[in-house]
């Protein structure tokens, strides 16, 4: 491990590395189509919906679309689906609802236990390519104790971009090298560390379900490597 | 009392509101003084150092110049008062140490109990002109409960003026109507209440210190009038 020492905030990816979103939209839209009579298979729905996910932003990043948050790029990619699924009829508000599912995604075990431990010595905050309204209501909603929902909106760039991790240090008013960033994926990881972050990999091993090929294990020495936020918690001597 | 059924988040002014940045900064410049053996009017010093706030956001709101943090309005503002008042030899690091006072006020002593009655009911943040890195680590130092921080920096736009309120509901995915602020200022909540949001005057009648001329009531009718954040919890019946 380098020089943790310095490290004063704790930023998070979410999707996968703090809330289990494929377990939670699974669910969601189970019950929302046994209520509407709608079938359809809704794993493979919500992987397509994941699957628009990197797409839809690399419009952004590519400067092919002016600055959009994943609220609106989640609700185009649902139209697509719903199209795709040849279910319609649906309301403006049923839509709302579904796409709000991002909104509620529940936490693995180990996530809110693990982040008060972490939040009594560090700041600890989202670096998340969700939007702030997103992270805001998913924290109420599921209990995330943060001490400030940063990411994608207020550096306004989409990882992994250099200036999302950037900027958001500067937001905090640190250097690249006071800041660990926590997540499931070893692409963010190595992103976030050529712009000077501390690392820590937290493995995921079910996040995509039963066929996960990727991000099962660390592929380069982070700083920490660990399966649990608790196990973090430890590396890093919160008590 | 309005219609405070569709009430979904509040916001809050801080500095006056939420914290005591008057005698915070006195006690914190008093203790640095004596320290370096630096005498001056710590009182003076502190009030034209607030003084000097509105003119130097007004520089940004005009359009005078481009968006500028508080953090650094902050700073600009403290060489002026250190030339005015004779300190000079102080080195960067004091310097930056003594303009992070800000992240380092009290809060008055009902707003911290007050916050975590209202945040059980409530989404609660900021909705000030303090930039986030500042109110962040104010959070953490004072142990204020935010579910987000927003305001001035994430809306790019300084209060009152308009997008200050409209773009801070918008980030939430709320209407104004849905927003409350909490102020102790009229001016604050008659910007707000003219842009759709619900109002609570919590009177704070020594922000000012012994000579404090204005603010010391509601001016208009607001949502709520109160003395605190727990008499605020009452009116919005929040055990």
């Amino acid at each position: 491990m380098g020089d943790i020492s310095q490290i004063k905030a704790l930023v998070f990816d979410v999707f996968g590395t703090v809330v289990d979103w494929r377990t939670s939209i699974i669910q969601e839209l189970e019950a929302f189509g046994a209520q509407k009579g709608i079938s359809a298979d809704w794993a493979a729905f919500t992987d397509d919906w994941r699957a628009l996910y990197q797409p839809s932003m690399e419009e952004v990043r590519a400067g092919r679309r002016p600055w959009t948050i994943l609220d609106v790029l989640h609700r185009e990619s649902l139209e697509k689906l719903l199209t795709k699924y040849g279910i319609d009829g649906l309301s403006e508000e049923e839509k709302d609802h579904i796409n709000k599912v991002w909104h509620r995604l529940k936490p693995w075990p180990d996530s809110v236990p693990g982040l008060h431990r972490l939040k009594a010595r560090y700041l600890i905050g989202t670096l998340s390519n969700g939007n702030i309204g997103l992270l805001a209501w998913m924290a109420k909603n599921a209990g995330l104790p943060w001490d400030v929902i940063l990411g994608a909106e207020p550096a306004r760039a989409y990882k992994p971009l250099p200036e999302a991790y950037l900027r958001t240090a500067k937001i905090l008013g640190l250097r690249p090298e006071q800041m660990m960033l926590v997540a499931a994926h070893n692409d963010d990881l190595a992103a976030a560390a050529a712009q000077g972050y501390a690392t820590a990999f937290v493995a995921r091993p079910t996040e995509y379900g039963p066929h996960q090929t990727k991000d099962l294990k660390a592929e380069r020495e982070w700083d920490v490597v660990t399966d649990s936020f608790l196990g973090l918690a430890e590396a890093l001597g919160c008590p």
